[in-house]
Formats: structure tokens, C-alpha cells, sequence
């Protein structure tokens, strides 16, 4: 509709432009009536709907309207595929539209820095590139239908523990390429309506009221248009708040946040243009949701159950299969053991908590896949609501495997392990999910085991199951997904978005998690998750991208359209892939880029594009991925910008991070030119390996080092002659004056450095 | 004699004073005739004297005056015999006075942050106590004979790539805890008569003009009652270095720093006390020279080269000696291959190359240890100067080894691997080194290797060998100390004083090593060493602490004198040690402290002790130990002090790092208090957590908690109550306000904060 905003703006006084900075309560922002501005909805996903009742919380403790419950974010991330994840947001758009729902607070886009995090099963994946491409087609499938998003938790929120209070040190390098990169590619190519500001602090100041993030990084570089809301009770100071980017504080503070901003505007601590800006940005959303509004909006229940199961389908990764085990046969004796098959672990603890429409019971759904010839038997080996080994379940669960032909075992992590709010402390299994596997194991060889969890655990069991089934946090449908998988009726596609590492001590962040008081320092720096493995060698449990299937993919063809690009150009990039097995199955063609040579330390490689391709058993079909300056990048602190090193660049093209099948070499010429000054402290080596400066430096400090002893045993060919090169290298020019016994003054040094600054200014 | 410095100091000229600060030239100071001020000598070491006898290099290019040449420091390190290291230092100071020289530049303090650092070979430790423990007898032994050290080099100077201009950036508790715990004791403990600034930055500006490093903690906190000297043209600007405590300069700058200064006294920017302050620190310590030289002295040369062997022997490290395979029989045919055994690598290249008294030939010293009934054949294997694999002397090799019963290969990395000057950017032995391994490997199965390099190797032949002897760099008299060990006149007794990764890329330093351009972050933190391996649970090759023996040695009877200690008591440990086996030994006895819980992340267990003993057969010693404060203190930097939290210490008594026998509790009571003030960012779980603050606390937040539902949810015992109570723990005082739906308000929450603090008051 044709609304001024501007004009509204004008018409509204001071203290209603106030008021619409704060939240109405709990979930609603202020309407004011006399200008037809509405209150909107905003409410917690983003797997499903979370639309509260009654009450005023928002960790999921009140119920909520029944919605579909999709696989939780990790899942969602495990299928590596782009279109099923903007139809899952497509199907959130609809159910919002049905309960009159503005904004759905996620999808969440913060990096699995450590697996103890409590909130990794809202988020995507260890690696921003995948992170930012779910969080994109998320997105744009929910706002497809005229509902907003909200990209959260804005930034470096990447634990639980003390996350009201600490502050994440990271530097700017880190920041920009693992955990803003994550959000980046969201906010340009989605324009999420609104961005959700975490509770920590960053670098210092809270997330809140953080300018360089919220106005130079989010806005003024990336063009977010949308406007920024605070997490619930995140906001410090309201007013350091608006100043610095953020326009809506979330909950309510019940007249607190408008009397500070209106004392604030009379002090002209805070200016109206700043209030305006805001007071626009909010409109623009408001009314944006009014006008997609649709009347009378429903959705099909059934149909989204079903596309829940084949999302889950898509998320559960095959660890493990030895001997083939899987897919099962559809007759015998099948032993299923554990008491998630009858009450599942299916979604995360919190905000994200959905009422679910259909909750599939596992062990139905196996028997009704499994079909009249297979005799299904059941034990329950554990009780979800403790830790305590029971040994009178155990040897129930033993008596039930001993007589079938093959165990599967549900177990995991229950509720009370993973959920916003806290941490984990370990990466175990509970106690009594343990020994159920070692007292199956010890009546039964044929183990398969089902895992439902949000995050990586370890496995010290691993050698006593022939399959592991990665199942996550499946969703309401997840009954239905596993059995299709258990019995062959699809095969798996899912693939880690994230290492499993084989104790958690491996795990990059270790030493530095969750900090010390209210302090988090990320001092492992770019290296998070594959890049830490890489980097260091570190072979964890299983790495990023790797799943297996019930077929087998074969690669052939990879060609680079060109052998050499400007940073400033593409490249296209083909690859085939072939399905060589007996059935179909669905291959996430995985493309990493590594920099051959590099003068600032990088990941052995990183992930540039993935494709999830279908293929039926003999086809064969071309993958093309294109590749941009930000594919060969590192973020280069003093350029203040991404930068492309000159020289060779190698295209890995693999199933894995650790399994790459093919790779080709490409020439990335840099468009940038460096101009770095010479003084005093310049080393020698330094003007002697820059074009522009060598042949004037050679003959100047020919000249300086007459009689420099050290010079002169440089250029001998005798022993000890290599450290003097080294030496003479790393010297800086001041040295030279030391070194030459008088013969060069601190005069002909300045001379020196401004003949040489002369010399660079006409070269560039 | 009874000079009255100040007396002299006013005397001075203002020129006079000046022309002090900056060397005469290479290696003297400054004379001043008419007041009896002499020249004074300083010159390079540290395990041997470097006195150039022509020329002005000061990298060991030029020859030097015969000396002893002792095992360099790692040799000296891996003694683990601090009366020994004493012994050296003697022998080094009467060496000194026989040849004039006031001050030997020594000993080197760095701490071996990554095996790469090509001068780690002149460094002792990647522990701190045991560096500062060698260089504190070190220094004793030196001084005691009249002459000076210059404990070096002061500080953060832990690579050589970029050495004069890159910038260690440390955070305060690293520093302390680790890099400069290294000097400190020896400063404290030993008082060297000068101490050598590094060349590099720390934490943004130069050793040479850091007032934090020079001024507040070596003079102000250690009592440093000597002078710092600059490393050989580290001075960036005279004025700042002198300003920020440093107080001569070398080599002279020919008039560039005298007239520097001069001109910054005229100008007002030095004040005349601060030249006066560093002129007394000089004049103190050159008179103390002249006060303590002794005329003719002379010294045997002998006898040193005998200290040298006994050295040599106790410095050596037998890594593995499968089936016994050493001591070797003195009969039979043994095959000697390696060209270091004819020209063996005893020293390391730069400032520390000391021309030898006497240099032993390993194979000559072979056969006279081995005796009439060893038929010794020999095959050079490579050539010294080049990598390059040669078949020819392969096959001799393999000709010479096959005919013999027992083959003793002689590899390492030869000068041009290590140096100062340069860093290595790889572990590997050099290709025709690794080559003939596997050669004589082909055809011979009783392989014994020793080893000559001063760092750490990669052993991908490990397998290869029965036993490995690392030899390091054994000083002059190694031949003869190789022989002992290998015939058994003595028992190996050195212990690694560093650890050796399997490969490169476990160290940790390696994401960080050797930084970006002219920055090196230490990003490792406090994890240097074993205390990265031990946390981060990864299996180095040969832990910290790992040697073997040709005996065994059993311990017994750990006791603690009491059970309990306030941190500013000692506590005295006891534990007995046997020798079980046949023949005479020494063991070095270790003592580790670990914290068993802290607030903290800290090492899984720290050095604090340990002592050398001799044992006969069947011969017991109780060894005892003294801890104290610092035993189990870390360095917080809030407090900006020592801290020990009040808790459970486990007092480890073992071989190695990684081979703890004993093991007893300690409880240490903290004498410090901390007083932390409530404000609104305050979290609720720390006010409960304060038993001064909790019962007023639980009033207060009862009152403000009326209508917060989160708070309301956190009562009951339900699902998600968990979540709850961590949100409760982790909210800021601030955030009630928001989730009292108005009940609290802001003015509330200040009259709350002020209550608090004033119960704190009240209780402290």
C-alpha cells in the first residue's frame, strides 16, 4: 500500500515515537491507534512455531498453539540442501500466516565454536559458508510469504554460560571470516526483516548497543534494511542502545526504556534524528507485515508433517555401516531397545520448544515400515528421567536382544542435557545409555545404533555397533525418517555440519571454554572446527561433511572454465558425478578452495560451495558451482577489507572435508595494491623483496654497509653465511647506523628512508 | 675498596656520564681515566667464552681465544644436576678472568616456545622453573669467580624470524607465569651483575624501552640491583631505552647515541636524574669488575675438558633402548656409520661458537672406551655439507653395518639447520640422514642412533631403531661422554628438559609460530609445553621429563609434613628413592604440583621441584622438597599478583611428566580476600554464590522476583526447571527490571545494588 512513511513520522509526537522503541509485552510491539499503526507479533522458531497461550515466558515452559516441529537447525543443516530448507521456511510462513504471527525470532546463525554449547541445536553448522547458506534459504522461504525473520543472535553469542554478562574477545580477522561471515551472506541475500542482537558482549560492549556491529558491520557495510531488535531482556542501557543501532527493545521494561530515551532527549544525550531513523525503520517492517497480511490463512497439516519426515529423512547421517548392515530386511526377529523409541528426544529445550501437530512414536512407525514379517520386539533399558543404571532393564534389554536377529538401540542425550540456558560440561552419553550398549553388545553382535542429540558426543561404544545413525533432534516425523532409513526405503544423505571430535579435548576452543568470569577469549582464532582438524592434524571421530549412504557416488570431469582470473572476476567450476550403486540416493558434492601459498596463516581449506544432487542408479549428472573474489578471501585487518593474495589457488572438489576426490589448480591475480611506507624500523629483507624498492635499495644500502662487518660476511660464501643473510634480512634500516662504525649517520638514514618513500610514491 | 660511587657520579661531566650509556666498541665499555673509570669487557658465551681475538662481529664468525666448550644449554638442561650447572658456571668464570673478561653475555632465559626457534639450542627449558633453576646456578657458579652474567635475552625473544622488529603480543598472566618466570627466580635468587634486553617488541613496544619489563617488574618488583644492556643493536632510540630503564647501549654507535642524549638533556625530554640513576647502576658494576679481577689468573685446561665429559655424559638422553640393546659388549664387530662421528656437531652456530681447548673424535673415543676386543669399522653415510642422498656411500654404509653385529648410526642436523640468525620451518632430519637409516635398516636390525641437534626432531624411523640416544649438543668433550654411555662406564641420567611432538603440527604454537609480518601472537597462552600436551590430551612422541637408564630406581614413603597450609607457609615433601637395580645410577627425582579445582583454566600440573640423587645398588635416599606460596599460586591479573585459591592441591612425585609414581593431598588456605562490587550487570548467581552476600541477597531478589515469571519457573520442580535456574544464575541484576512487569524499578534496583554493597562493607 501506498503509505508515507515519512508523513506518519511527522504526525507522531515525541513520546509516541517513545513508545514504539519498547514492546507492548511480552511479544507484541506498541500500536498506536489514531494513525492506523498496528501492534505485530513477534514469536520464537525458528523450526516451528511458538506461538504461547497464555503466560509470558519465552523459554518454552507454557504451551504454546500446536505447529509442525521441524528437524531442529542442526538437522535442518545436515541435509546440505538449500531448496528443501527454503521449503521448510516456505511451510513457516504459512503456519505464521494461519496464527497471525509478524516476525518468527530465527533462524539463529551463530558458530559451533565449542559442542558443549547448549543452543547448537538451533544453530547451523561449525562453518559460516554452510551457516549462512541455510540460514539464506530459511529466510527466504518464510518471508516467501509475507512473515517476517528475525537473523539472531547478532553476534559471537556462542554459549550458554554467563551469556548475559560475558564478553567474547574476539579478533576483528576472526569476527569477520568464521562469525559474522555466517550472517553475512544471510542479511545481503535475504534481507531478513529484522536482526535479533545477542545478549553477550563483544569485544567489549554489549551486543546490544555495539555500533561497530550493529551500525558500521550490519548496516552501513552489508545494507540490512530491516530493523534490530534485542533479545529478550538484552538490552543495558536503551539509550546506548539507540544510539548505536539497535531500534526495538524486546520484552516490555514497562515505562523504564521510555522514560530513559524521553529524559535522554531532553538532556540532548540522544537526537530526535536518531529516534526518527529508528521510529522509520520499525515502521517500514510494521507496515510491511500488515500488508502481507493474508485473512483467513490456514495450512495442511498432514502435507507439512510430511514434508517434516522427508526434511528428516534428509538430516540423519549414516556414521557407521559396517558389513552393510543397513538398510534392515523386512522379516525376522528385530530387537528395538531404548526408551526414546516409544517417548522421542525430537527438539531442543528453550525458545524453540513447539507443541507439535502429529508426534510420530518410533517404534509404530518401524513396525509399520518393517511390515507383517518382521517381528518386532521391545525393551526400554533405560528411564529418561535419570542417569541411574538399572540393572533389572538391562538384562530385560539383554533377554530381548539375545533372541532377535539384530538390536537396534535408541539412545542419546534426554532434555535435560542440551537446552538454552546452559552448557554441557562433557560430550558423554548418560551413564545408563552406556551400559545398556555394553550389555546388548555382550548378547548381541548385530548392533545398530540411533542417536538422538543435538550436538557431538563422544563414542568410546563405537567399536560395539556395526551402523551408528546420526538422528538429531528429528523433528515430530523423526518415527516415520528413521524407519525409512532403517529399512532401505530412502537412503541417507545427511552429512556432518560439524566434526565429531573423538574426546572433547580435541576441540579447538577447549583451553578457552567457556572462559573465566566474564570473559571469553577465542584465541583460536579462524581455526574453528575442520579448520582446527586440518590445520593441526587432529584426527577427530568423524569430520565435517562426511556421511555415508546406502549407494555409491563416483566423480570424474572436474573442470575450471578458466585457468587464471582477476579477483574481481567468477569462475565456473563443473564436476560429474555418477551414482554407480544399485539404487537411488541424493550426493552433496562438496567444494573447498585452499591457498597454496599464503603470507598470513589460513585454513588448509574451506568450504565454497556445496551442491545436493539426486541420482538414479547409472545417471550421471554435471555439478557447477561459481567461485567469486570472496571464495579465494582472507579479511585483511589494515586493508579494512577482504583481500585475494596473488598466486595459485587448488579447487578441492570431495564427498568430505577429509575426503576430496579431485582438485585443479587456479592463477588469482589480486586487484589490490599494497603501499607500505618505509622508516626506521623497515627491515632490509623487506625493501629488498618489494620490485618497486629493490634496485634503488641495493644501491643505497651497498653504500650504508662500507663498512658493516656483517654485510660483508653476508655476501661471503662460506660457513655461517646463511644466518648472515638471515640477519642482514631481518635488520631494520636504524641497525645499519649501529653496524657501520660511523661510516652512516642517522642523517643519511633519514636521507635513505625519504629517498625510498620518493621512489614508492612514483611506482604507484 | 671503599669507592663512594655518588662521590664519583659527581665528579662526571655531564658528557662523561653520557659517553657511559653507549659502548667504547664490539665489546667494551667506556673508560673514564681521569677518575679511574675502566674499560671493562663483555663478551659472548654462554657455555664456553667467546673472546674475539680480531674483527667486530659478534655472530661467531671471526675466531675466538681457545675455551672449553661445555654442552650447550640444552645439554645443560637435560642434566636436570643444578650443582653441576654450578660447576660449569665456575669453570666459566675462571676461564674468564684468565682472559680479562668482565661480563660473559649469559645465560639465555628463553623459554622454547616452538621447537622451530633456531636458538633454542642456547635456551634451557619450555618450563620455567626448571630454566630458572639452571640459570640461577648458572649465574652463581659464574659470578662466585668474580665475574659478571648477562642473563639474556630479557624478554619474549622466543623465535629469530623477524627478531628485530616483530612484536610478541603476551597477555599479563603468560607473561608472568611463564615467559618471565623463566628470569625471575635467577634474578631474585642469583642477582646477575647485568641483564640483556631482547631485540624484539613486547606488547607493542621494544625490550629495550619497556618500562614495564625494565622498570616496574625486573627493578621495581625482583629488585634488580645490576644493568641492562642492550642486545648488539637492539636500541631503537637511546632516549626511550634509557628513560624505560635500559642503561647501555651496544655495540657503540659511534657518537649517534651520545649526541642523542645530550641532546634530549638539553631539551628537558631526559632529566639528569635518570642518567645519573643508570650512570651509578654502570659505575657500581664495572668497579665491582675491577674489585673482583685476578691478576694471572690461569685455569686448567684439562680438568675443564674432564668437567666437559662429565657434563656431556649426564646431559645425554636415552630415549628408547629396546631389549637392552645398550650398553653395548666391548667384543665383536661394531659398525660406526654417520660422519658426525668424524666430524661431529657439538655446538650451535652465532654468538655462542667458542673455538674448542679439545676437541674429542667420536669414533677414536669409541674405540678406546670399547678396547682391543672391538673390532670398530666405520662408514660415513652422508656428506656434512649437503642434503643430497649419495647411493655410493649408502651402500658402503649398508656393507660396513650388515658385517657387524651392532650398527651405531650417527645423524642429526648439521650446522646450517640451526642457528641464531634463523628459524627452522620444519623438524625434519636432513633426506641423505633419513636415507641411511632406512639403508642400514635393510640389513641390519640391532640399530642404535645418537642423535646431535639442539631441538627437537621428527623420528618417523623411530621403529627403525633398538635405541636412541639424544646426544644434543654434547660441547667439546662429547666423544668420550658418547662412549661412556654406550659401553656403559656410565648409566644415562639426562632427562628432557623440552617435549618432542610426533610431528610439527602438535606443538602448540604451531597456529601462531612465527606470526604475521611484524606480529607474533602468543595465542597458546600458559599452554607452553607439557602443559599443552598434558591438557589438551595429546600424545607427544617423548613427553617433558622422559629419559631411561641402565637401572631402575623405585619410589616409596611420600609424605607431606603437614596436611594443610595457609599460602603463606612452606610445606615440606619427603619421598624415598631406591635404586633397584645392578649398577650405580642418578634419577632425577620430579615433583609436580596440580590444582585440583580453580575458577581458572590452569595446567594439568606445574614443575615446582626436583632433585638429582646418586644411588649405588640396593642404595635408598629420601629426597625433600620445600613448596611455598608460588607452588601453587597463579598470576591474576586483577589482583595483579600471585593468587592461590583456597582448595585441594595434588603433590605428584614422578620420573617424567607423564610417569607420576606418588601422589598425596594438600589443602591450601588462601590468606587473600577479594572484595567485588555489586553493580547492575552483576549476576543474581554470583550474589548467591557470595556466602557475604547470599542471606541478604535472597531477601532482596525474593522482593524483586514478586512477578517475574522466569523466577516463578525456576521454583518448581518441572521440566525445564534446570534451564531456569541457570537463566535465574546468569541474569544481571538490570534484567529483573525488565521481567518484573513493572513491579521493580530502575530506582529499586539502584537502592538494591547500594544495600549490597554496603553488606560488603560491612563484612569486609
Amino acid at each position: 500500500m501506498g503509505r508515507n512513511i515519512k508523513d506518519i513520522l511527522s504526525q507522531l509526537t515525541l513520546e509516541e515515537k517513545v513508545s514504539l522503541c519498547s514492546g507492548l509485552d511480552f511479544w507484541h510491539t506498541k500500536g498506536i491507534e489514531r494513525l492506523d499503526i498496528p501492534s505485530i507479533m513477534l514469536t520464537d522458531g525458528p523450526h516451528g512455531l511458538r506461538k504461547q497461550v497464555e503466560g509470558a515466558d519465552h523459554l518454552g515452559i507454557h504451551h504454546s498453539v500446536p505447529a509442525t516441529c521441524f528437524p531442529s537447525a542442526v538437522g535442518l543443516a545436515s541435509t546440505w540442501n538449500k531448496e528443501l530448507i527454503q521449503q521448510v521456511g516456505v511451510a513457516l510462513g504459512e503456519e505464521c500466516q494461519a496464527e497471525n504471527v509478524a516476525v518468527l525470532l530465527g533462524p539463529g546463525a551463530n558458530i559451533k565454536r565449542s559442542p558443549l554449547c547448549g543452543r547448537n541445536f538451533e544453530y547451523f553448522s561449525e562453518d559460516p559458508y554452510l551457516s549462512s547458506q541455510m540460514a539464506t534459504n530459511h529466510i527466504k522461504g518464510v518471508q516467501s510469504q509475507g512473515v517476517g525473520t528475525s537473523l539472531k543472535h547478532f553476534a559471537a553469542n556462542n554459549q550458554e554460560h554467563r551469556r548475559m554478562s560475558t564478553n567474547a574477545v574476539v579478533d576483528e580477522r576472526t569476527l569477520r571470516e568464521i562469525y559474522l561471515a555466517s550472517f553475512e551472506t544471510a542479511v545481503k541475500e535475504a534481507q531478513p526483516w529484522t536482526v535479533m542482537s545477542a545478549y553477550n558482549k563483544v569485544n567489549g560492549g554489549y551486543a546490544s548497543e555495539n555500533s561497530h556491529l550493529l551500525q558500521d558491520i550490519l548496516k552501513d557495510e552489508w545494507g540490512f534494511e530491516g530493523f534490530v531488535v534485542s533479545d529478550w531482556g538484552a538490552v543495558n542501557e536503551i539509550v546506548d542502545s539507540l544510539k548505536n543501532g539497535l531500534e526495538l527493545e524486546m520484552p516490555s521494561s514497562c515505562g523504564v526504556g521510555e522514560r530513559k530515551l524521553t529524559k535522554a532527549l531532553e538532556d540532548g544525550q540522544l537526537s530526535e534524528e536518531v529516534l526518527n531513523s529508528a521510529v522509520e525503520r520499525l515502521l517500514s517492517i510494521i507496515f510491511k507485515s500488515v500488508d502481507h497480511q493474508k485473512e483467513n490463512a490456514t495450512y495442511s497439516k498432514e502435507e507439512h508433517h510430511q514434508l517434516a519426515r522427508e526434511v528428516a529423512r534428509e538430516s540423519m547421517v549414516l556414521l557407521k555401516n559396517d558389513e552393510n548392515i543397513l538398510p534392515l530386511s523386512k522379516k525376522g526377529k528385530l530387537a528395538v531397545i531404548g526408551d526414546f523409541a516409544h517417548n522421542p528426544r525430537y527438539q531442543g529445550g528453550g525458545s524453540s520448544h513447539i507443541n507439535p501437530t502429529n508426534l510420530e512414536n518410533i517404534l509404530d512407525e518401524i513396525q509399520l515400515v518393517a511390515g507383517q514379517e518382521t517381528d518386532v520386539t521391545f525393551a526400554k533399558g533405560y528411564r529418561l528421567e535419570s542417569d541411574e543404571v538399572e540393572e533389572a532393564l538391562l538384562e530385560e534389554a539383554k533377554k530381548v536382544a539375545e533372541s532377535a536377529e539384530t538390536a537396534v538401540l535408541f539412545v542419546g542425550l534426554p532434555d535435560r542435557y542440551e537446552s538454552e540456558g546452559y552448557d554441557r560440561n562433557h560430550l558423554r552419553l548418560p551413564e545408563n545409555h552406556i551400559k545398556l550398549i555394553e550389555a546388548v553388545a555382550s548378547v548381541q553382535s548385530n548392533i545398530v545404533i540411533v542417536l538422538s542429540n543435538g550436538a557431538p558426543i563422544e563414542m568410546p561404544w563405537l567399536d560395539q555397533a556395526k551402523a551408528v545413525l546420526e538422528g538429531y533432534l528429528g523433528g515430530q516425523a523423526l518415527g516415520g525418517a528413521i524407519a525409512d532409513l532403517l529399512f532401505g526405503e530412502a537412503s541417507p544423505s545427511g552429512k556432518l555440519a560439524e566434526t565429531f571430535p573423538k574426546e572433547l579435548s580435541q576441540n579447538p576452543s577447549f583451553l578457552n571454554f567457556p572462559g573465566e568470569e566474564d570473559t571469553v577469549e577465542y584465541k583460536e582464532g579462524i581455526f574453528v572446527g575442520y579448520r582446527y582438524y586440518d590445520k593441526k592434524r587432529v584426527e577427530p571421530l568423524f569430520p565435517f561433511g562426511y556421511g555415508l549412504s546406502y549407494t555409491a557416488f563416483e566423480y570424474s570431469n572436474l573442470k575450471l572454465e578458466r585457468a587464471s582470473i582477476q579477483d574481481d572476476e567468477h569462475v565456473t567450476v563443473h564436476v560429474d558425478v555418477k551414482n554407480v550403486g544399485d539404487i537411488k540416493g541424493k550426493e552433496v558434492v562438496q567444494l573447498y578452495v585452499k591457498d597454496v601459498e599464503s603470507t598470513v596463516i589460513r585454513p588448509e581449506k574451506e568450504l565454497k560451495g556445496f551442491e545436493k544432487v539426486e541420482l538414479a542408479p547409472r545417471e550421471v549428472k554435471t555439478v557447477t558451482f561459481t567461485l567469486n573474489k570472496r571464495s579465494f578471501a582472507y579479511y585483511n585487518v589494515a586493508l579494512k577489507d577482504w583481500h585475494v593474495e596473488t598466486g595459485e589457488f587448488e579447487i578441492l572438489v570431495g564427498k568430505s572435508s577429509k575426503e576430496i576426490i579431485l582438485s585443479e589448480f587456479l592463477h588469482v591475480e589480486s586487484s589490490t595494491k599494497f603501499k607500505k611506507d618505509v622508516h626506521r624500523n623497515t627491515t632490509v629483507g623487506d625493501l629488498l623483496s618489494n620490485p618497486d624498492l629493490a634496485p634503488v635499495a641495493k644501491e643505497l644500502l651497498a653504500e650504508a654497509n662500507k663498512n658493516n662487518p656483517l654485510a660483508n660476511l653476508a655476501e661471503m660464501d662460506e660457513e655461517g653465511a646463511e644466518m648472515m643473510v638471515a640477519m642482514m634480512n631481518y635488520m631494520p634500516l636504524r641497525a645499519l647506523v649501529n653496524f657501520s662504525q660511523g661510516n652512516f649517520t642517522e642523517e643519511m638514514l633519514g636521507e635513505m628512508i625519504n629517498r625510498l618513500n620518493e621512489e614508492l610514491t612514483i611506482k604507484a
